[in-house]
């Protein structure tokens, strides 16, 4: 294999001259040997990377800082790398010292490299196309790493809140199928009053709709960069006016709007754009585990268990016992959804851990959130499509359980107070009678009148006004 | 002492006549004796709870619900408890089983016998002012609860903003007040480029200010409230038109804006509002620790460590080395921080654990999301009024740092490229020679040219545009 | 009220004459107002600290540094330390800055001046007992309070050992109760194979015995001290013959065996026994947890749930749901769980964050463990005491479950194979027929086969020799 | 490509020919799209469940259950698999719903179609060697599959120690280097007293071989299994000989220990040994973070920092600083120390989230533990061979602090009393003065009293007895 010889401050290395990264990466590749997970694995960043780099391209050049024929090939370079080519050349591990410098020398010395070919030049003939000089003008890793995290997350967050969006949907479609399939409630998984399957998969799309409003929150506050701030925010080595071109310039290379941060020394050093978007991924995990608890919880039985409702059969549930199924999706599920809240913590120590102008743990951080946010994309749209899609209801199972319950009995306080009530509940839970009986045999209403308290759509609602009640009074002998 | 008997429908109780809670508390005194921290050391959550019960009263006497009489005294007795009266009648342990209902119960009965006592009635006589058929009244623990736990953290939530604001302005101070102080910025522990003093303590309180902006924008999410659902969230015994009213009723009694949620359900069940509020805080602990690790770094020494800030002496540091003062201030708050940054994860585990209808984990949420703002409203207040206030510079360890450092070598790289510079940080770190004085003995630029570079007003500001850069060269016979 | 005049380096201060403690504690009281936990709430830690005390003073008299008069004060002063005396006079804030040196000068300064009035003199008159170089004498912060934390630590974890042996046997107790009580068990919530009540009780009673071995084994950690470090461990100022004799002094006073670290410089900056013992708390904390998840699952109900088992019923569940009765014993032990577990990240965030020669965030590791101890205890006896005493069994709805089931198809699996018994599992899941009848009707084993394999000794236990299913098949028509 | 058509109990499947996995496999491979992490990639796994296979094959053998055939065809199966052949068949997604059924199934299939072909069959000739009827012989996936998590957390957790201890050398052999180099100790981040930079050194290599110990005694509870346990341990279907016989062929075919646990049942739901080696993990990820938190900040520098140790340069460090190294290799460890300490939360959460007889969350428990030692393991050779091996000290550096400091008037304490000695170290700091300067101005002390006391020798270690203070005081005009 041909080889070519690169150097740094370090020394020099003789690297294989099929690939386009250059020294500083092949360096990086011998220290971190850590998970095995190189940037390769995480196209979205690539792409954010050298948006940056071509946006970062077009500034220099209108600041006239780059010359016409570098420019092109370097956004030319950029424009391959975004439409996914070369991506097998970034080959850093994602976890690295440095701060992320490797990676942004690996992503300097692959644009840099293919600029040289579109320019006609070898591969290390740097003094054509610098990665330093000229990829990496006007900019530090300390400015270009973080937005293209930033950049990279925008589209990620966008990614899953549109995933979400489809899980919300499968939910809404089920709260119209079920309905009318009347339910007992449970708080504190004793029987509580009832309530319809429709209403409780209703709240399921409630939450889920919640939750893309957080993401989308905590979206806006990725948009902010610190491009222009150079090494620690001063904006050493760089022309005054190009935070805000480089801005305007990344605004068009991605569509999407990203502005300067108000004060670039503390943007360069702040990670809590990234803890609240940590906090809030955990905060859509805590809550779509619970999702899972509760339909794994419905799903349970199918004997010795609730039984309420039936998801589909995905795969044989066990090596020994036949025909057993299990809820295989909520469950792969809930371990998304841990996790991420691991990894909240994760991100948590390395933001409080970086010291001074810079966090260093940024990679780790990245690591992350990227992670996350790719596992919840999957969970998200493995529940919809495997599991929330093809549940069905136990109707039968949902309303004997409604009219065996004590629970009901709650719908008597208003025209028998709280005492008689939990009097009647007590008879029942000791002697295996109806509470509709109990309270028949108690004359304390009429049939006619508990006929009506225990229609569901008087349960599952607000019906009880002071007219209501009296109107419902006058004409009971009882009450 | 002189007892009365109480019951309920477990039984029979004795209880001593002088206390205001009744049967039902009495049961929860016994069976929870966890923290010892009673829900009386939470002055601004009791308050809350009787604006909701003030509030619940007056919108069921709207709805004809509740007679003069009875309204009136239920106002009376919770206007004595929201002007802190009878709190130590609040005696049940913050971490308690059964969702709040101990909370709630032990609210309704002191409300309920201070009421008594008001209608010339004796402590007990429930007939003429029940705890449960009229001071808690079309309500439910379900939405009593955490409706009171969202008053509260309102409330705690804009104290924390505004002893935020005091720090934020101590920073601010510092900020200019220090804004000539020359010094080396660092990033990752290693010299980089020079900046201010003030530009550092300018990035502390930028962040408290966009932490302040998270902590209010969590805030809204508890403005939200589910009175009205009662038990699961349907309504069951309630009127219809009582959502609506009794959330204008609590806006009346607490001055502040809250809604009632839009679905009543999810409300009921959702934890999703205290998840964020807990990830905020956790946010805005992680930053204060960061800048806590900061400010110890910077006045480490006095003569092995940087010491280039001087922290406020506040008491002797050691009991054996004589003369020692420590950084005592941030090294409490940072414990501050780690102490809420694992209330987030107690928050996490509480609200994924909380099945079906309803989380019976509110309590140890309250608990810690209480905690967690009490602390840190104690700790920002302290580290601005013993800390930040009275912090000095070394101004001359400062500036003797920039000048001895080899990292404002950066200044150079416009004018020599990153090689060249590169070149002379290697001889200055091996020699132990300045920068400049290398730079001239390589005739690499002018006394005069370097004198410009390494003035402080250009390296601490973006200032390098391409017509600078040119003007420069075309008086540089290096360059 | 009389006022004396105390001063240390930072200045003079007036303390009120009845106070013990003097200047350096009251300078901590006015800079530490952070949690309002002060340590007299914490009496095992103020009894270990004067513990501490003894042992130096006693290790100083043999050694010659200290005169008979003054020791014997001091160890009397210690003594009424440990028998609960004075313990209001330990007013600092458990989270304080400065690395635990105002909690040593707390107990210095009250020791000192006990001791003084004992000698006849007045608070205050430090020239004939100084806290510093009597009491302190050959301590630093940095030795006694981490060996007093270390001796409370074996205090306390030793009593929660005995308090777990309480619940074990309260498990134990119910595992025999509970030997004949058939019952399905189940995996990933869907039904299984045959168990019994007792198996399962058992099984808690084998994972609490684990875990008291565990927190026996995390005690021995704390066994090791570093009395002799002095300020960074070098033991400087300190007689070479003090750390053995101190250490068999501290094994005198406290009647526990306790020795010196193998390397003090390590042992004075070192926290991983306290990561160690945190660890095992949040194992403790996520085992009792899964317990209380089950309980409150296998008594859910009382129609609409698993009601397999009763909780005693310790209060009124609902505010509205008359006769509702809630697991609110296993809820608040989940909950006390959380707070274990979020109080292990603070502890691994303090432990990380200690640099150099001391790890000056000891103070909230103090804390959070014997907060973590504390709560466990209580949870440990109230869920004992309180709850599994008192459970008994539905055995009815015990056994139907397991005719019921359809998961008994696999004691069919020796028999006729996995992909029959997998055919018969789901017909009778369609059908609703039993197993044993599709079984029959298929003609794949006789009704006398089918009644022995269905016996519960055979599918409680192991029994499927080779010869056995020889013998069996040998006798049937079918296989 | 030619296809075999395979069926469970959900229905028929096509799969590709070449491939050795069967219809289950498949089904979970569509499934479960979570991470992108293989079973492939995590081949001290598989090894660990073919070695489980093999043990179980053997025994089934002895108990006549397996014919001789069969199990030598099952044996030189998972030989192959053992010695690292077929790995690319195990495909399944590391997280996955079904508690691990999916993998015990792509293991079973593998073995079985891999047997076929040695029997001479094609695969899916099932008749001849069946996944479930045969390699799955008296198992199930709950036992089958944590005894292979066991015994391949065996197997790393050894080979961390190995690596461990390649560290801890690192720090003895630099600890040797550096015994006579004479430092500032400091506490809290400021000055305290003297030490060598070989004393903190030695406090690393303590560090981790403390840590060493509690891994061995963490691995020690993995080598409890449950093998026999079969569905929810009652050992239904299995036959009563054989627990004690599979856990000894385990033994031969590993070379390691196991044995079966005491309480199948308990043992079969139970991830108490998870959760302390994943604590255990938490803690030695703290305390390796402490070390190179301490190493970034020793060679912090080199000119406005601490500066007394260089580390290797292994990488430019910036991509705008020339001549900028930073400290990549601490870096990167402490963040895989932050990503340890997030797994373990995840690993709590899986843990106490498990329900009754299984934890069906043991697949991301899997996923997380090994990923953990993995990294940690990378990470440990990392620091000790690419910086810790490569340290060099700042001798000059180093001894000035000392010799510059206030913090040696500690050591006049016992010669002059605490306050003397203060009142030294305020002037000290006030004015520059040296510390001896000013104990000889003051005439506290003789010079040549002032040189032995501040001697090194008599700094850094305990040599104050009685006896030499009395001799000291005689010679001494002075005290």
């Amino acid at each position: 294999m041909a080889k070519r010889v690169e150097h740094d401050f370090i020394g020099e290395l003789e690297i294989e001259d099929n690939v386009y990264y250059g020294v500083q990466t092949f360096r990086a590749l011998q220290n971190f040997n850590i998970t095995g997970d190189k940037l390769s694995s995480y196209p979205s960043f690539i792409k954010a990377f050298a948006q940056v780099k071509k946006a970062a391209a077009l500034a220099n050049f209108d600041l006239k800082l780059l010359d016409e024929q570098k420019k092109d090939a370097i956004c030319k370079a950029c424009d391959m790398i975004i439409s996914g080519k070369h991506h097998d050349q970034f080959v850093v591990d994602m976890i690295q010292g440095g701060a992320g410098t490797s990676t942004n020398m690996n992503t300097n010395e692959v644009v840099a490299n293919i600029a040289l070919e579109i320019l006609g030049h070898k591969k290390g003939e740097y003094q054509y196309c610098h990665p330093n000089d000229h990829v990496n003008l006007s900019q530090s890793t300390n400015d270009a790493y973080p937005t293209a995290i930033h950049v990279a997350l925008f589209d990620e967050l966008s990614s899953l809140a549109k995933d979400m969006a489809v899980l919300k949907q499968s939910f809404i479609n089920k709260s119209e199928e079920f309905k009318d399939t009347l339910k007992m409630g449970r708080t504190q998984l004793q029987d509580a009053v009832p309530m319809t399957l429709g209403q409780e998969f209703h709240t399921f799309a409630v939450m889920i709709a919640e939750d893309i409003d957080r993401v989308l929150e905590a979206r806006n506050l990725v948009t902010e960069i610190n491009m222009g701030g150079t090494a620690i925010g001063t904006g050493i080595n760089s022309d005054p006016k190009y935070p805000k071109i480089v801005a305007e310039k990344l605004c068009q290379v991605t569509g999407h709007v990203f502005r300067t941060a108000g004060d670039l020394i503390e943007a360069t050093q702040d990670t809590g754009a990234y803890v609240q978007v940590s906090g809030v991924l955990k905060r859509v995990a805590v809550k779509l585990s619970k999702i899972c608890n509760d339909l794994r919880l419905l799903s349970s039985g199918p004997r010795a268990g609730l039984n309420e409702i039936n998801l589909p059969k995905m795969q044989p549930g066990s090596s020994i016992m036949p025909g057993k199924v299990n809820p295989v999706i909520p469950e792969v599920v809930n371990q998304v959804c841990y996790a991420v809240i691991g990894n909240d913590v994760t991100v948590s120590f390395a933001s409080e851990g970086g010291q001074l102008q810079l966090n260093v743990f940024e990679p780790v951080i990245a690591y992350g959130l990227f992670n996350s946010i790719s596992m919840m994309r999957n969970a998200m749209l493995t529940l919809a499509e495997k599991c929330v899609d093809g549940i069905t209801a136990n109707e039968k199972v949902c309303s004997d359980f409604v009219y065996n319950s004590i629970g009901i009995v709650t719908a008597l306080n208003p025209y028998i107070g709280y005492e008689n009530s939990a009097s009647i509940a007590k008879e029942s839970l000791q002697t295996g009678k109806p509470v509709k009986e109990i309270a028949l045999e108690r004359k304390l209403l009429s049939k006619e009148q508990l006929d009506e308290i225990f229609q569901p759509q008087n349960m599952l609602n607000p019906h009880m006004s002071a007219e209501d009640k009296a109107k419902f009074q006058k004409h009971s002998p009882f009450v």
